[in-house]
């Protein structure tokens, strides 16, 4: 097994810097996968910087992993060499507790192992795909579509399957109306997903500059909450809510724009509580619920739908080198919409 | 028409004391209710004193109404003189809306009429169950069982419907671990109301001296929430959790009570906001509700229900003139578990 060059963190106060690592050679069930690009998600940044706590370094980032195969373990049946693959946020789960056998690995009673910034269930640190080479069990393993740009794929992983399993889950269908507020990584995926499942969507988000833009992704409409007026005249107007945003805001405001009977969903999370009111939610009897990410073949299901449907992520392509400066960049919103690292960049002449 | 007599707040700081009004003379389609019990509920007192603010004074508050039919108008089909009948939250709405075609008037677009403190639609103000006669159309009108004591019926037009309804609507069947929050008026209905669904109930209760009571009311299980080994011990067990509590407490702990998928309702509103994390939400795509006492087509189920399986609310009942004291003894916790008004005590001799 060649060493795996990569990028990693060395502390949380340290930019990233070029690393190497060994893989595990493939197991009977493993695939090794060479990869050819990884998505930059702000959770990234979040974990890099120790800002959620227990962070392990160095760390190696990264997952919204796109590659092809480059060998399999004798007994891998769903994959074959230079198959188009994806790895999202975990890469191993108890695989007996009632959230596994349901397929929603995502909510293991024991805890994902996530794809970096945690541990194998042998103990050993998992490192992500800010990296050339990554093996993975083949039950994680996504297939990605030949459809699908690769690159554009990659922030599916992440940004889109976080997006899609909540409106499924809540039951967004054709007609409703749907607000997504925040118009990131996250956003502009919920935008195009909502859109392409029939709804109306409308972007709610803190600048009107991103008017433009959220027209030509798909939404119907465009609402600065800048603007107190907002609050007022879309009073009871929706029936979902999708919330991307990870800055704390006030809920309360928000839920008095569902309907009756309306459902509020978090997907970015705030670092520190922020108040709530008991009122929005009994008047309408209206709920607030979170959704993480998504299972393996919940996000089987997404890629398949992202290929039939020619959905894929806006993306910015950039050599590794250049991920310090990303960051700077994505803390400032100025990103349209997902940094996407060429791996190739990695792997040097 | 007699004179109708009654009690009443005539302003915020002031005790109630004897009050006459005239009721509207019965309309072709109105019922006239000599009232016999009124059930005293926490929100009475919140109103009184104006807690909630744009209270109506003077004021007759009252909305758990029982008492046998007196009149009726000459387009009444559902009620004859002497029929066993209940009055509850409300008393009209626009009934054109989506809520109330739906049989929801709670959710009435343009604001149900409620039976105290409100304007009816043609602007009168209305007054409640704290007097000796009500006026009321009959499709507001609740038909009580005939095996249904009247005098601990009076409470589940308030208590009973506010528990029942989001039971139902959230979809609490057999085998299902539910967590009832506080043991007052509500929530002793709402333990009851979900043993005879079939859960398996547990009380979550600040005070250890309600357990004998919680077991007696139908609970499996009692945990003090003063006991910070309760918030571990139970993480991630309970389906539902019903919280019946209106003073302000942390979400959030009760949040992680619940299992993946796990719903928690409110039924009681702190008149102030309290802290909510995103995590607990997001981490078991948990989902917090409300829900608001329930229309006049399921309160007829839920009364119909409680007579079926011998259910009604244990209560105290006394003559109006206690009710200053009682408001005070309600302040401290002092009841078990709902005051009842025995309104022959108004009537005189």
């Amino acid at each position: 097994m060649p060493t795996t060059r990569a990028y990693a963190a060395p502390s949380a106060k340290a930019p990233l810097a070029p690393f190497s690592l060994e893989r595990r050679e493939p197991r009977a069930q493993d695939v090794l996968i060479d990869i050819l690009y990884c998505g930059v998600c702000h959770s990234d940044i979040h974990q890099v910087r120790d800002e959620w706590g227990g962070s392990l370094f160095p760390m190696v980032p990264g997952h919204e992993i796109v590659g092809r195969v480059a060998r399999v373990g004798s007994a891998v049946t769903r994959f074959k060499v230079g198959d188009a693959v994806g790895v999202g946020c975990f890469v191993d789960s108890c695989r007996t507790c009632g959230p596994c056998r349901k397929g929603e690995e995502q909510y293991c009673a024991e805890g994902m192992v996530g794809t970096y910034n945690s541990r194998e269930r042998d103990g050993a640190p998992t490192f992500g795909g800010y990296s050339t080479h990554i093996t993975v069990e083949e039950g994680y393993v996504l297939r990605i579509p030949e459809s699908l740009p690769l690159d554009r794929a990659a922030p599916l992983l992440c940004a889109g399957i976080t997006t899609y399993s909540p409106l499924r889950h809540y039951g967004v269908k054709a007609g409703d109306k749907v607000a997504v507020v925040g118009l990131g990584g996250l956003g502009h995926m919920g935008v195009k997903l909502a859109k392409t499942m029939g709804a109306e969507v409308t972007v709610l988000s803190t600048s009107p500059s991103k008017q433009k833009d959220a027209l030509a992704l798909g939404a119907a409409h465009f609402a600065a909450t800048s603007d107190k007026n907002t609050f007022t005249s879309l009073r009871g107007h929706f029936d979902y809510i999708l919330d991307t945003v990870s800055a704390p805001h006030d809920y309360n405001a928000y839920l008095n724009l569902l309907k009756v009977d309306g459902t509020m969903i978090l997907v970015g999370a705030p670092d520190a509580p922020t108040p709530l009111a008991a009122f929005p939610l009994i008047m309408g009897r209206r709920k607030l619920g979170g959704s993480l990410i998504g299972g393996i073949r919940e996000t089987q299901e997404m890629l398949d739908f992202c290929a039939q449907h020619g959905v894929a992520s806006d993306i910015e392509v950039i050599p590794i080198q250049k991920i310090n400066e990303a960051y700077e960049r994505m803390l400032k919103g100025d990103v349209r919409y997902r940094f996407v690292i060429d791996i190739a960049s990695l792997r040097g002449p």
